[in-house]
């Protein structure tokens, strides 16, 4: 039986690269796709080259989305400043819809590859609604395609959802992730060096250190 | 009280044009939202623009998503031809997941905006499955947005959803919509002038009958 195939969805970050990851150990034919919205960090989609490759991903695609033409975000607004403390609630560097955008462009390629399964790694420390957004985007997607309407929907996993950082770092780790070719910085520089200081970094020091694994960040 | 806005999807054709047109009759400010996704008929966008001029929407802004790396549709890949005879089931015209797409683009800019309002013009004689699509969509809508978990989720709004052909032209015809302006043709020329053998021309001719009204297309 041919191996199936699967649409990844990779940012060029820690969690995104895990999932990749998960998801060949899995038996998958990996399809990457990452999407390019503008975003302030270009070294992501430079890391997620890398992460893909690495990965013996099948092929690696950017699919560019104009949203940084409506603003709104800190990460596609170069009006609005990326915060270096920690901030209560939603956080200035939330994208509109991000990952419904990025979902739906997911489950059209998925579709003319004739791929049934989606990966995207989603997890609740990030947000606590994403089990039912999850949900809620696999209703819809059985819904919005050829495939799905016929009996063949595509199945959304999350499988960091309910994981700590921790976790996701040794998963990875066991996996083979070479973390030094991921990118979570807010504002990395074009080499993908880390600011050390922003919620992103902050976030996965303390992942690395829960893990008990040392940080392989690149750090400027 | 100020007018409350509201984002709708205009393509250009004759749906999405009645659509905007039941919107600003509803009293909505209306920010029309194009989606280039690398589509062969780039007629249509100049439809929309005027369309969009004459219903006084606020704005009219183009996002271009690069559909057509991906492939999979006539109307994206030229290596497939447009049908001239109606074909069974879902037509080879079909764009992936369109209107999730679609629908997702609008959700970010609605909610940069600040808009609770989402129209879109589609129809249950296009897709049988577009009401619980929409459903799906809005309960999805809900989850996707920082407004969403806020309790300020979008609403979804098809007005055209169960209306015949001819239903919707009388209603977009009361509303002073110039039907001239818009192309639904699939293969358009550069001037917006109906090829008049497709199925959306079959289909828009026949409509006009049904509206006991003359058909104002342009054909070549």
């Amino acid at each position: 039986m041919a191996a199936p195939h699967a649409v990844v969805l990779l940012s060029g970050g820690l969690d995104s690269a895990t999932a990749l990851a998960i998801a060949a150990g899995r038996g998958f034919v990996c399809h990457a796709l990452s999407v390019d919205y503008g975003q302030r960090h270009v070294a992501e989609l430079e890391a997620a080259r890398q992460v893909a490759q690495a990965a013996r991903a099948r092929e690696h695609r950017i699919m560019r989305v104009d949203l940084a033409g409506i603003g709104g975000s800190a990460l596609t607004d170069a009006t609005l400043a990326v915060p270096e403390t920690p901030t209560a609630g939603i956080p200035v560097t939330y994208v509109p819809a991000r990952n419904t955008i990025m979902l739906s462009l997911a489950l059209a390629w998925a579709e003319v590859l004739g791929a049934q399964d989606i990966f995207v790694g989603v997890n609740v420390l990030d947000s606590s609604g994403y089990p039912d957004f999850i949900a809620a985007f696999a209703a819809l997607a059985g819904l919005a395609t050829k495939a799905g309407v016929e009996g063949r929907p595509c199945r959304i996993h999350a499988p960091l959802i309910a994981l700590t950082k921790g976790e996701i770092i040794r998963e990875g780790t066991r996996l083979g992730v070479d973390y030094a070719q991921t990118v979570s910085c807010y504002q990395a520089d074009e080499a993908g060096r880390a600011c050390g200081r922003c919620d992103a970094c902050r976030l996965r020091r303390a992942g690395f250190a829960d893990a008990g694994l040392p940080d392989p960040t690149r750090y400027r």
